[in-house]
């Protein structure tokens, strides 16, 4: 959830606070390995961000799963979700599901 | 989690014991109201569908969240998150989130 709030609140530097060094995630794009390249993919989306509604959010020590619904400048509403497996504090795998087929279809309408 | 088996296990009818009359669905495709509809909606994916690894399940008696990682005769892997609510038993709700694009990308391979 401090992961959630920080990089939501743009706060990218808090954010990364709470991501292992040696993060692997698993995005509709590719798997990203290392904080440096996860926060690269990141920052886009969170500078694109308008608002964000947290739709549920359950977890234990080891693992959290977000569901929620970025608003953002290229697409309205993108249900999204994520399963993060949590080690020491930090966030060392996450799973994230969201639809790219409207982000696409925006970026083709922009261009 | 009954609802998941039934459905992954191919037992539509069984599925379908745990899903509300009125159940509304929110997928990437659009809006789906009603059991019937949301039956028709999901039996073509129950079919293509050659087994499916649970990745993690959180609920309480209201909500429930699953993520799991579906194997298709189309796309291997496609990742989906769904959050259930349910009331008396059976799901009155279900936002299901996945990527479209590799569906959409093999739909356009194989034609």
């Amino acid at each position: 959830m401090a992961y959630y709030h920080a990089w939501t609140g743009k706060d990218m530097d808090r954010a990364m606070t709470h991501v292992a060094d040696d993060i692997v995630c698993e995005a509709p794009t590719g798997r990203i390995e290392g904080v440096e390249g996860f926060r690269q993919f990141m920052a886009p989306f969170a500078q694109m961000l308008t608002s964000s509604d947290l739709i549920t959010a359950f977890g234990n020590d080891e693992t959290a799963v977000l569901m929620y619904n970025p608003h953002t400048t290229l697409v309205q509403d993108a249900p999204s979700a994520e399963c993060f497996t949590v080690k020491d504090g930090r966030i060392v795998h996450s799973l994230l599901v969201f639809d790219r087929t409207p982000f696409d279809a925006a970026r083709r309408a922009t261009t």
